[in-house]
């Protein structure tokens, strides 16, 4: 029988296509090392066509999508879809990123229109609300003659913290200003609420 | 405050590169459409070279990548490092598909070739034996003189079953013919193992 060698070796096998992708794909999130080589092998056994097309949509990505010179969002036109529709109501629905818009627009029960900051005032990583684009937000509010800023940054310190900078700001327009509830989630369990979770369930409790 | 409609609304919103990019990212493995869309705004986020570098590698993928046209293991040269290499043992691994090789050359202990099968026998998927490179296994056991054919199929029905077929399939070449043990994962507990496992490792077991 083989017999395993006492020293060990190094490995004479490399494919450097395969490590370069492999290395590109683990940096993606989400993504350790091991399903990164998994995507890329499954690729190579996949027809040649699905790469090219992966491939070639990949390059064309940043030229097709900009930034919507109103809102922030995403967009192949500026101004986006949503800043360009006359029919949306004037409410803002104040959200951290770009995809946080997506989340909102699949749930399909909001019309109004949207304002991407672009993160959340976090002075220790040094993102101060300059960084943000609440300038933008308060010009909006004034010119577009808002009646409703909804603050839909997430549940977090940060997205707390912002909003209540936002609200500080606005505070002077006399724009109605108001935070998405939070609390605990349907179909949870109130055992395995969080204390944090559960406080705010509490504090926002609805009379029946 | 903002009511909401009564009635649902079409999203109007739709940037067609994302949706398209996301698309593709969820036809891989492990990725559902909320963590290829993840993928995408992550892409969107990073600097447009990282885009262009993944799109260009995609696109060069399958021509720098083909099949070792002796043991079927992906390599930019043809026979690949590891057929062409003479020190290696005249020992054969058999695995059922192309990343198995990179899997066992990357605990580096094993020093001898490889042969992929291009997956198991499975009757009822439409995979028979005459699909799996059995008949070329044959070949290279007489022609390259080996000495050992180290079954390391998968430890499943179709990787035994395989594993059962080639070894009748050997038998007249006087090729010693292992399989690689099955048993207790090591650091795993006897109270989480099913019974399978359990099984395979009594009857596995080793004389101390």
């Amino acid at each position: 029988m083989f017999e395993f060698p006492l020293e060990k070796h190094p490995a004479a096998f490399s494919s450097n296509a395969i490590d370069r992708l492999t290395a590109l794909f683990s940096r993606l999130p989400g993504l350790g090392k091991k399903s990164a080589g998994r995507l890329v092998y499954h690729i190579l056994d996949t027809d040649a066509s699905f790469a090219r097309i992966l491939g070639e949509e990949l390059l064309a990505l940043h030229g097709a999508i900009k930034r919507c010179s109103r809102c922030g969002a995403y967009t192949e036109a500026d101004p986006c879809s949503i800043c360009s529709d006359p029919a949306r109501d004037p409410v803002i629905c104040v959200v951290e990123r770009a995809q946080d818009v997506r989340v909102i627009e699949e749930f399909r029960e909001f019309r109004g229109r949207f304002h991407v900051l672009g993160g959340v005032i976090a002075p220790l990583e040094g993102v101060n609300p300059d960084n943000l684009t609440i300038g933008e937000l308060l010009s909006r509010v004034r010119e577009e003659h808002i009646r409703e800023v909804i603050l839909a940054t997430n549940p977090t310190l940060e997205g707390d913290t912002t909003a209540l900078y936002i609200q500080k700001i606005l505070k002077d327009t006399g724009v109605e200003i108001t935070r998405l509830a939070s609390g605990l989630p349907v179909g949870g369990d109130l055992e395995y609420a969080d204390r944090l979770t559960l406080s705010r369930s509490f504090r926002g409790r609805i009379r029946l």
